[in-house]
């Protein structure tokens, strides 16, 4: 709570840079007086025991986004950017979670302060609170730090780069720092977009914060759309930068470059990447079915790209309205939004790492069938595969097939259903139904933390409609998808608040 | 082959009772001898092994499927109902698979005999080619015949209900047959439909045929729509029933009626049947969202009860436009489409003990991970829940989504994609666009074997707009779903065609 307070002096100091009224500054120094009491009358009492149990790790975890989501809300409340409170809490869950779904219809009478508070909460969410937490949090030696980040890092390796936890999270840390920094740089390199000369610096860095945590907010209308193509390859390139595992970077610095390129999930990962730009591409270029757009060859392959890398790392930025594509584009886009990027990266979704080890489980399995005295000596990243591995990863998927129709379920019951929406973009001016796909695609969107799906919840409209109902609903998906499922699980569960 | 010979004398003796033409007669005059003649000559190589291995009863099985679909659909194009011989494939496909998805736009200009043969290859299909096959079979001691059945039995128990497979089959056969006769009787207590009064008998046995294989296949434009409230009540209990497991019925047979409730999928089943029923009438009567029909609190009930058994028993008959109706109804119906009914029924999709299972194995997975010292003593059916059937049931389920997955994508280079269907329904005319839904439900629809689906292929239209590409994936897809994937795998990879 202490850190949450001294993260929001960062949207406090930008409401006073750009001079903001007294109720926008009040907005932030009202969270950050509560929390940081609230947060040092919690540490009187002095905890019994110093360690972590493996469940308490978990539903700490998911606990401790919970409360920094009531809290972060606060600010939009009080400043009046989003009056309500349920639909605060959605969009800084969104936020925290790096989706990128937004409740907020016209961006442009939104003040700085709050785009601000924003954007930076996908740059806290995306290393993960608690890694970041961790650089705090005294080291322990009996793994309660291993516990949390368990239950943190995206994917199923957590890959112990060097064995020392606080060392670990401070070089993840210093990487995520300098892509940053790197990224402002370059996208500073570009010609402002015209009418904002003077935010360059400011909207630079707002993409940016998008870019790493693979977030998506935007600051003005039409995310993306605006900006130079320079700056749209820029974006592209990050995106799938900030989707690898960031231990590979590690191994990059310490010059083992061989072992980046021997990753078998970076090769699938760039595989499918360059899969389904390819196939966005010809579908755009084709039109085999007719679509609004006009593109050229530059503009099909900058959309295809653009869309593939920020859909695929699940961030959601936009560049043009990919809910009027072709059925083929459309349904790649799907499937790359599934997939999600590599483990160990900011991205959500399902993980590449993931997805390969099914593939090569359900090759097993066949096998086994065809000859059931087959003993599979199959191997992933050079370790033999074991058969707990692939079950662990056929659990998850089930897992994450039962809680996406769960979820679809509860939001048939939304009055929104059936409604036709008006959306303003890139195409022109045109009404969509809120239909199935749009329910299908923003369960999709919220549990792999991406943010803008199809349909009425497309990439030029809002999750506004939505009933408060299931707007909670949608805030704990993207808590779900974040935190892969379990951990949250963990925390709703009565036995873990028994006494043992 | 023989056999498939043998069963086609029954649509050409429906062909000679209405008196049709000669080409109609040829229809199953040439596929019946040509089926005879590669028969017999088949037999002359006498094999020089008797037993079969368990990668051989699966390959042959889905090899038996194929050719029946190659041979079945020969009348079709001879007397030209269906003088597409693609789409007259992925009919019969459809047929045999009980899924009955059709291509057919009109079928008031459909012959007696066509009629026929597609029903009744529902029928066939139903319990299982195989099964049929069996009883022909001489039976052997080394559990050759056991492999087939493996494959073909849908669901995860096969349900040795007494020891000696011959015996087992003919009592499933015996209880099939049993039922199908019980149907026709109380259907034709039923007032005749108005301006089809002679045709009562031929009727209510088509529609036996689809019931009792949970297929679907219709007679009259607009399927059960026409009929009276009686046969609609009646048609929906008799799905139902086809719908459980059918050693239920040997225990109800045998008297022990306790074991029958004692059932976990049983209970489930019509746990999840009420509770469908229950939202669907909810959602009609309350109309939270508007849609075009109008129905009395009679009617309400009558269409729930009517499809939730229609669409779980994954039959797919209709008795009016559910594409219309409102978010909640139709997304209930898809989740009853993804379950399924009963293992060793029927029926396709999951089954009900998958998902009982996977309920109770997530659970589990969350108690271990909440206390890694916990040992599951989840029971599933009275016998404790091995780790290694929750493991099956998630690769499964995985290997399903995969799949699903896949056809989806083969589905959106199909140029029908944003091309717009005219419907005349119950509730009028109107046009549908053939959007992303259209493709989901198709999948779902051909994977679970249910037929209609949403959209441009909903209740009161038909999969006649794919190209001939998509309908061979669709048919595929059909016997993925009916011989529950493994099968199918097999017969296409190439080491089971290795010599050992």
């Amino acid at each position: 709570m202490i850190l949450e307070a001294i993260l929001m002096l960062a949207p406090l100091a930008v409401s006073l840079i750009y001079k903001e009224s007294f109720v926008h500054i009040l907005a932030f120094l009202v969270p950050i007086v509560a929390l940081t009491g609230i947060g040092f009358l919690l540490q009187i009492p002095k905890p019994n025991r110093n360690h972590l149990y493996q469940k308490e790790g978990f539903a700490l975890t998911a606990m401790v986004w919970i409360v920094m989501t009531l809290f972060g809300a606060l600010p939009f409340v009080i400043n009046g950017d989003i009056p309500n409170y349920i639909d605060a809490c959605f969009e800084i869950m969104s936020g925290f979670t790096t989706t990128g779904a937004s409740i907020i219809t016209d961006l442009t009478v939104i003040s700085r302060s709050t785009l601000f508070w924003r954007s930076f909460s996908h740059w806290i969410g995306g290393m993960g609170i608690l890694v970041f937490v961790l650089i705090f949090i005294p080291e322990s030696n009996d793994g309660s730090a291993m516990h949390l980040l368990r239950a943190e890092s995206p994917g199923p390796q957590v890959g112990k780069i060097v064995s020392k936890m606080k060392v670990t999270t401070r070089i993840l840390y210093l990487i995520y720092l300098g892509m940053t920094v790197l990224e402002v740089v370059i996208l500073m390199l570009d010609k402002p977009i015209p009418g904002y000369e003077n935010d360059q610096f400011f909207f630079s860095l707002l993409t940016t914060f998008g870019c790493a945590g693979t977030g998506g907010f935007g600051f003005i209308s039409g995310s993306m759309q605006m900006l130079h193509p320079f700056s749209q390859y820029v974006i592209s390139i990050f995106l799938i930068l900030f989707g690898c595992n960031f231990s590979l970077y590690y191994l990059l610095l310490i010059g083992k470059i061989k072992d980046v390129f021997r990753s078998e999930e970076f090769r699938s990962y760039f595989l499918i990447v360059a899969g389904a730009v390819v196939f966005v591409f010809l579908s755009l270029v084709c039109r085999f079915e007719a679509f609004p757009q006009t593109y050229t060859l530059e503009e099909s392959f900058r959309h295809a790209l653009f869309q593939v890398s920020s859909l695929m790392t699940t961030t959601g930025f936009t560049t043009t309205d990919y809910d009027l594509w072709p059925m083929l584009a459309k349904t790649v886009l799907i499937l790359v939004m599934f997939i999600g990027a590599m483990a160990g990266s900011t991205a959500g979704g399902m993980k590449v790492s993931r997805i390969v080890i099914a593939v090569k489980g359900m090759y097993i399995n066949v096998r086994k069938l065809i000859n059931p005295r087959y003993v599979p000596k199959t191997k992933f990243e050079g370790k033999t595969l074991e058969q707990k591995t692939i079950n662990d990863v056929f659990a998850f998927i089930a897992l994450y097939g039962f809680i996406f129709l769960g979820v679809l379920f509860l939001l048939s019951f939304d009055p929104v259903n059936g409604q036709t929406v008006s959306v303003v973009s890139d195409a022109g001016s045109h009404t969509v139904k809120h239909g199935f796909f749009s329910n299908f695609s923003a369960v999709l969107a919220c549990l792999s933390n991406i943010g803008p799906a199809f349909e009425a919840v497309g990439p030029y409209s809002c999750y506004v409609g939505y009933s408060a109902f299931s707007k909670i609903i949608l805030s704990l998906t993207m808590l779900l998808g974040r935190l892969e499922i379990l951990p949250v699980l963990i925390l709703f569960n009565k036995r873990t608040w028994k006494k043992v």
